[in-house]
């Protein structure tokens, strides 16, 4: 088992000062940070040669140290990506401040003056494998929102992201934000200390393979935005329409197997597994899809056994489990056993089924006749993804921009004090103000 | 060290007993949990007797083994004592529902509407020291805001807590509210093994001392809602009003100084320490508030010196640190160093500086000019307190029945697949509709 080391004291320092920089750029208004953003983007743009010199320089080592295709693939940042990723700085700079949001205005008693104010969390911790454009994306994400940020890349990607961290420092060194406010670690001590920085980093977001999620959570303290896997499942329904049900299994499976909102389980209905089955049968074999079934779905030609190790699986490939279910309840207890609370479907024409589903199934995420490809934090309007998260508290789900801050209480008097409310001098007038 | 055990098999038969009838309990409506706090609230008022007969066994077997007079106060649950906590399950039965909220109504496309809805957490586990009433106002709590409920409360009123608890029941079986929603566990070894039931259990709230509350945050992978320390500070700056000053850090720390709200440390600017220390040592003394002052502050009328223990100690207690600062800088920078985020307070009438230290400080709460007492859910309006939270994360600062609960995502459609968007056939509108 991999150790978490205690962290050095240069790494204390340096999150130290990103946390010091971050209290100032907390502090800053929407322009300064738009600002920000687009001095960012100006500076990854006259770096762009530099910036694409050192991702070829990063492709050849990895080449020759033999690395996969999907990862080289991943690891390459040409001229046409390195654009996409300065498009996507200049959109982030558009959209609406996260921050300075009153979220509760209330009159306590004449002259005291409580307000909830949407604040930046403060430092956050990412740490993502291979892509060098997540290098952008989250630190754009984190400058917009007002916290700092500690970056770990992938070692393969260690000179590209080197290359556009400076350029983001530099592109920071031009407006009011400090570019202290953001580092990178480069070492996996570093890495792996960061996990142990509580009190100095308030969020770990990790990017990257179900294994490095999980073991992220299993080794800090710090709160982490993310989800280790993606058992998603659809239940085709007694009451399904068979046509629209296997249009929908199909996309939530094909549509981009590797993604996490992909299904892994279709549950049906026993009533309606033969005349379902029959139909999403083929159109599984002809997409290309391997169908394993459980004992009373390979009656309806699956041919492919599935184990009970198939139902707690993320296959994030072109594989799904088949289960045919005597009722929803059994559907509901499968998904309550196996699933992973992100994503669920029903497929029913019967409302009272859609809505029985609807409440009873406690995943970030329950959908009616429509794929689980949806959940998604672009689709679902929020501008920019920071992740989709499975835990219980909020923010679950699909995060946009609104997962990197917080609120803050403060409340305004005039020398009030708690013992004229306690002996009776005072009341409480408890008003809540305009917003 | 205590080591946390595995779960007992019967210990996650129970679990998930009340897990399951917490998805039925998730479903109620306002008014069915509204009935079952009433009933809950009846069934106390019948078997009162009882209760207080158990209590009193458990008053004499403590006495007995010479528990500690401020702890047998705590312990004692009097027919008044007993009647005050049923009154205060009638009043959180009249709170506005926190369940079925709409937070977000957005259309996505024709016939694709997402919702987020405000649902129940599931089950939480609640590990609380000798006052027995915490049960009543922790189980309603949880039934209030749908959520099942596992309570572990101290071996001292163990004969309370159980029939507190079978009068719990017997109220839930008279309602629409399954009476497994409730259990109490009643050993060690049973408390500490909860800590263990990721997966069913969603949210830990300890009740009781830090060491209670730093052992649980450390020793499990589920949220906690609380609060380790209240290391609460007072800045009077250059520009205090100093009668006001006084007053405030008189009733900061006095009011009632075993809250974690009340401050330990008394911050004061070099330009006013001897005018202010001049008015508030000779107060202090008569309040009965022992003084220990840094070299600076000791130069005013302060005898006992303060150490940097002092600084990072939460005496709950009539014991004050002083210091004297030579900036608001200064104070901010102690504030970061030695502070809990939980709450903070300003003296000043220059508005610059109050709206600086508002800025900066990253605490829960950020006051101006008034006591730091009023860091309380019922203070603030929320009806119900489920405790405070020094987390960076939402939620946090006192937190009332919003606490409990966390939102879902309803994605309603009539066949939508994601492929559609991919290939241009169709394009999200993302249209915000009426809440």
């Amino acid at each position: 088992m991999t150790t978490v080391p205690e962290p050095s004291a240069e790494l204390l320092q340096r999150a130290g000062a990103v946390r010091l920089a971050a209290v100032d750029l907390g502090q800053t208004d929407d322009q300064q940070r738009a600002d920000a953003l687009q001095a960012m983007a100006d500076a990854l743009a006259e770096r762009a040669e530099v910036i694409v010199a050192a991702n070829r320089e990063d492709l050849e080592r990895s080449a020759a140290e033999g690395l996969a295709p999907a990862l080289m693939a991943r690891l390459k940042l040409d001229a046409g990506k390195l654009r996409g990723a300065i498009d996507g700085v200049r959109k982030l700079a558009s959209l609406p401040d996260p921050l300075g949001r009153r979220q509760l205005h209330r009159e306590l008693d004449q002259g005291l003056v409580l307000e909830r104010i949407s604040v930046p969390l403060g430092v956050v911790g990412v740490i993502f494998e291979a892509r060098p454009d997540a290098v952008v994306q989250i630190a754009s994400l984190a400058i917009r929102s007002g916290n700092g940020a500690m970056l770990k890349g992938g070692s393969e990607a260690r000179c590209t992201n080197e290359a556009v961290m400076e350029a983001l420092k530099l592109g920071l060194g031009r407006s009011a934000v400090a570019p202290d406010a953001l580092t990178l670690l480069t070492t996996r001590q570093e890495s792996l200390a960061l996990l142990r920085l509580d009190g100095l980093v308030d969020l770990i977001i990790p990017r990257g393979s179900n294994e490095l999620v999980r073991f992220i959570q299993d080794n800090t303290r710090i709160p982490v935005l993310g989800h280790a896997d993606g058992i998603c499942h659809l239940y085709v329904d007694a009451a399904a329409d068979v046509d629209q049900a296997v249009r929908i299994a199909i996309d939530s499976k094909t549509q981009y197997p590797a993604a996490c909102n992909a299904i892994e389980t279709l549950l049906v209905h026993a009533s309606i597994a033969p005349a379902f089955l029959a139909s999403a049968v083929p159109a599984f074999q002809a997409a290309g899809v391997t169908l394993r079934g459980d004992e009373h779905s390979r009656q309806h030609g699956i041919s492919d056994a599935a184990t009970d190790e198939d139902w707690r699986t993320e296959y994030l490939d072109m594989i799904l489990a088949v289960r045919v279910v005597p009722s929803m309840d059994a559907a509901l207890e499968h998904i309550r056993r196996h699933g992973s609370r992100h994503t669920e479907a029903i497929a029913t024409t019967d409302d009272q089924a859609a809505e029985r589903f609807l409440g009873a199934v406690d995943s970030a995420g329950v959908y009616l006749n429509c794929s689980t490809r949806f959940a998604d934090g672009f689709r679902y309007g929020f501008g920019a993804e920071v992740g989709i998260s499975t835990q219980t508290l909020p923010p679950r789900g699909p995060v946009g921009l609104d997962g990197l801050v917080t609120y803050r209480y403060r409340l305004r008097g005039d020398g009030h004090i708690a013992a004229d409310f306690a002996d009776g001098t005072r009341s409480f007038t408890h008003t809540d103000l305009p917003l």
